[in-house]
């Protein structure tokens, strides 16, 4: 993750810290995405979940009735870890920008703990995978989660603000 | 995490599943979020970043230099690790609720990865110490990264949609 032959930083300018592993708390992959983003330059700036390409998420499928009600949801968002990305930069300088940000006053998938989230529309859904549209990251990027953006019914509302 | 005295469940209609421990990627904690909220109970169901109560966000000094152009950024995504709740549910009944749902069809802090996020207003910044409202989660919980949700200047957007 610090490699620094890693031509994502860092650039003159930036500015990256010595970290020991982390290791406070663990994730567990639950799915993969899959997306015609096979690079990181293929990767649009933003994903357009009305005007984006299908993609699809496929889950596994033991988690097949933890998807249940999904299909009454049209906004879904979507946590992925961005497992390409270096996790040690303080201070980083987008392409084309002048000066270098705060890592925190940035997007950018360069972070300490480099989990990405785009809203996308729910297209279709057949058993453990899904068909959406408003993604940019690279395909075959793990999934962690997906958050209803909102619940049409009462019980998800009741719920809706929780986490 | 899932030790069945949880009182957060399972209750009647919901159903656990057994799984190895997680390990797919790390977390590294990058600080603690202080609210008035020092049990389940006294969390409201959804921050409000208009009128909610005054929380402070305390980053590890070390962070200090990735927060450099936060104070331009109104709206923060603040995601955090629910370090409470049990990952095991594939369907809950949330309370008042008359059947269950799957999991990712809920907001409910039980799920497999319990990465919380809530929008949050940047009231001030004093080094690591940001002051927000929005928040609604307990006082204690954990710190994984905070995101603009819009950058004011042309570099943040430029990276806006990147993660």
């Amino acid at each position: 993750m610090t490699d620094p032959a890693d031509p994502s930083g860092p650039r003159p300018g930036e500015t990256a810290v010595a970290l020991p592993p982390a290791g406070d708390a663990q994730l567990r992959f639950i799915g993969r995405i899959e997306t015609p983003f096979a690079t990181r330059a293929d990767c649009p700036r933003q994903g357009d979940p009305d005007h984006g390409p299908d993609c699809l998420i496929r889950l596994d499928p033991v988690w097949l009735p933890a998807l249940a009600g999904l299909e009454e949801v049209e906004r879904l968002q979507v946590f992925y870890w961005l497992h390409e990305a270096r996790r040690d930069l303080l201070t980083q300088r987008p392409r084309h920008a002048s000066a270098a940000r705060g890592t925190f006053a940035l997007r950018s998938p360069v972070r300490p703990n480099p989990i990405g989230l785009s809203t996308v529309r729910l297209l279709h859904r057949d058993g453990p995978v899904l068909v959406v549209r408003g993604l940019d990251c690279l395909s075959g990027t793990p999934l962690i989660d997906l958050k209803p953006l909102h619940c049409p019914h009462a019980a998800g509302r009741a719920t809706a603000g929780e986490a």
